[in-house]
């Protein structure tokens, strides 16, 4: 039987290039993309998923390049008709006309009883997204961070006060309930299952919570595919986002060789930049030393067939 | 002590003429509107009241001159999202994107807690109006019309089947329990009172919802200043709108003499159009003549002052 099925851990726009990548050199419809939801949230009274939409809109070619967050070619009439009604202070959070019909949508059919789960399915099909785009869990889950002013939901840290106070702890308020997805587990039992893809997303936030789900790391050691990550960092820098600053303020090494160690033994393979591939020798069963940068396409395609090539070599070692 | 507040009962386009009209006649903050609110529906999850939002956008010079509903300068974006997203069946309710603050803004507050007419004191704050918006009820009170297809609901009625249905009969959910809101009935008491205005709005929809509240006719009877209606026919037609249609369904005249017939004694004196003032003879205490057809903003002004002179003058009879 060819084992033709990847499953993709992701948050949002870093992993986004990778999604993307790997959904334009394979066949997408073997793809199952497992988003973060623990920066989920309630805005405006609208429920709000940052890497589900990212996600979302970058694989159906609607997201903003510049932004890395929302639609492209959005307008702002609802955002500025919303600040003359005096809620300037709850504009830090942009929502564009377009991408409003997501947010508005989605918040219906919860009220409604559907699931997220169920209506980013039917979302990725309106949109002609062949990939199967799934929440890592259709429970709560929230990440918070704690800092000299207490613990921050995660979003009210992250666009509010852009990230500025520093962290202590990252805590996953619902961890302890929360059930991945069933869909999640299957994939991870699917014997046609070749390869476990950790996308270069920031560990502590977007690939950790997923990981906090009970079952989840137990789950993936037992799957019959090799688990490979791709570094979020370059040369001791995050290519965008506050990963290189949370490192450092949690007292922990700012380097792609410290994230591999976060992951621990759940890595069967790293890729990495080419200038870190020397210190993260060790680390991880196989180190795959690579251009980590995806600035164009092309880029975001070679690293995913990279990623899936490496696959395949250990599963033939393993065989 | 100088008389100077009124109170206009209206509902969305062609009251808002009026009521525009008024506001600037008279001192604006001594003016309290009492706006329909059995029109007010859900759809997609957020609250929409209709007649508020057009009173609301013509008093801040926001409205829409051409469609009579929503506002100028208005885009379509989330609309269009929305229909992508495989809601073009939700689409027949059209929501601008400059609209959508309104009642996102609404739905919020609304579920916080606060009442819808605190609510609309606030937002005609922020837009600069000084004259006093008011919800006839913060109870629910919800017409309904029969049809062919059986009972509708309003909107469903009104937007989505374009007034087609013949209807057989019209019915206003919660009217045995809505109470009216106490600042209305406060300022029907109030000793200042000059004038109580019943605007050219649809009497079956827009005015008697109002007056099915409970006490409101007592209260408006019982109130130290005169009541003065302005007909919604001209020559027998409706300015805009369905009053005529549906007058006839009901095997009600289609007249300005029947609309009068209808609000019975409560009326002090009734102003028609020059055309229709002979054939209104007897039916309420004083008819008075005018150009009721509101074209430009002078006839509007030039309305209003009618409506105050004419009250006036009967307060200067009583006394």
């Amino acid at each position: 039987m060819a084992r033709n099925r990847v499953i993709a851990l992701s948050g949002g726009v870093g992993g986004a290039k990778l999604v993307l990548g790997l959904s334009r050199v394979m066949p997408p419809e073997a793809l199952t993309i497992i988003a973060n939801s623990g920066d989920d949230f309630e805005h405006l009274g609208l429920s709000i998923s940052p890497d589900l939409d990212t996600l979302l809109y970058t694989l159906a070619g609607l997201d903003n390049p510049e932004t890395g967050w929302g639609r492209r070619d959005e307008t702002w009439n609802f955002m500025n008709a919303l600040a003359a009604l005096g809620r300037e202070r709850e504009t830090w959070f942009r929502l564009g006309d377009k991408d409003l019909a997501t947010h508005i949508e989605r918040t219906r059919r919860l009220r409604a009883g559907e699931s997220l789960a169920a209506i980013t399915k039917d979302f990725c099909q309106r949109h002609g997204i062949a990939a199967h785009l799934l929440p890592m869990s259709d429970d709560k889950l929230r990440t918070r961070v704690k800092t000299g002013e207490g613990w921050l939901d995660f979003q009210d840290y992250f666009v509010r006060r852009r990230c500025e106070p520093a962290i202590s702890a990252i805590d996953f308020a619902g961890a302890e309930t929360a059930r991945p997805h069933p869909d999640f587990l299957a994939a991870l039992t699917d014997p046609a299952l070749r390869a476990i893809v950790i996308c270069p997303s920031n560990p502590l936030i977007s690939i950790e919570p997923i990981l906090a789900l009970r079952g989840v790391c137990d789950a993936l050691r037992a799957a019959g595919a090799p688990i490979i990550a791709v570094a979020p960092l370059i040369g001791g820098k995050a290519v965008k986002g506050p990963t290189a600053k949370m490192l450092r303020e949690l007292d922990l090494e700012v380097s792609a060789a410290a994230v591999a160690r976060r992951y621990g033994d759940l890595l069967d393979a790293y890729i990495v930049d080419r200038a870190d591939a020397e210190r993260c020798a060790g680390i991880a069963p196989r180190i795959v030393p690579a251009k980590a940068l995806m600035e164009t396409l092309a880029d975001r395609e070679a690293l995913a067939r990279l990623v899936l090539e490496t696959a395949d070599q250990l599963m033939t070692v393993a065989v």
